[in-house]
């Protein structure tokens, strides 16, 4: 049977793939990878609004990448240049899922990471989500802007 | 009154803000951007099934951004790792349109660049888009690759 995924019991959301674009990143460093964070319907509004805090039904997700260089790229350029989506690293997949009060503990967030294989990560690796985004309280918790 | 866009005459579609993500890529060099590469529908549908040539009727959409370290990010992650859209660059979205017809001459794409004022690249510019793409003919002239 598959394991429930932890603490904050969320499962992947169906469709999250086709959602409208928030931001792109590059995370150096042990992540060293390249990422796109989608939000459904209800993130978008809230960002073009720019009116915090996110309303529940809110859900942003977070693909990540590996960082490799594409030699086809290069060629074309005629220099190394170019860095594209590589295979998935282990931590493929994250969701923040606005719930005012099932989450009232973690500032109205819930959070959720998917491995490259599909299964949530731990629960050790669930409690590290929300003292990281403390610091961005002032944005209701969000690090990531939106890229007009 | 606006110039027109050259060449190609392509104008700037409306809702491509709104399409789905095919992929996310890093320029270093003279360019130094972050950069989303978005599709319609139906550049979406045949990426995903992965039968080329695309149809006519496919629009495929870069926006580019300044590469921005994130001082914010950077905090909680102890170390200078999170790069982020920043400004606008001149080149600031591209488009590629195919037109088997129309287009017949330049592999059946129709390329136009906007700047961050809205306003159309020249007509030099636009003289390069074709020879560039050249390199990716056996991928329907196209470089990015959907990431899943």
């Amino acid at each position: 049977m598959e394991r429930p995924p932890p603490i904050f019991g969320i499962t992947i959301p169906p469709g999250y793939r086709d959602w409208k674009l928030i931001s792109v990143a590059h995370e150096e460093g042990k992540l060293n990878d390249l990422r796109a964070i989608l939000g459904n319907d209800t993130a978008i509004k809230t960002y073009r609004e720019g009116k915090l805090p996110f309303p529940d039904g809110t859900i942003i997700a977070r693909i990540a990448w590996s960082y490799v260089p594409s030699e086809e790229n290069n060629k074309v350029f005629g220099r190394a240049q170019s860095f594209v989506p590589g295979p998935a690293p282990d931590w493929y997949l994250q969701f923040m899922v606005k719930d005012s009060k099932k989450y009232a503990a973690t500032g109205g967030w819930g959070f959720a990471q998917f491995n490259k294989d599909g299964k949530p990560a731990d629960e050790a690796m669930h409690k590290t989500c929300f003292p990281c985004h403390e610091p961005a309280k002032a944005r209701d918790f969000v690090f990531t802007y939106y890229a007009p």
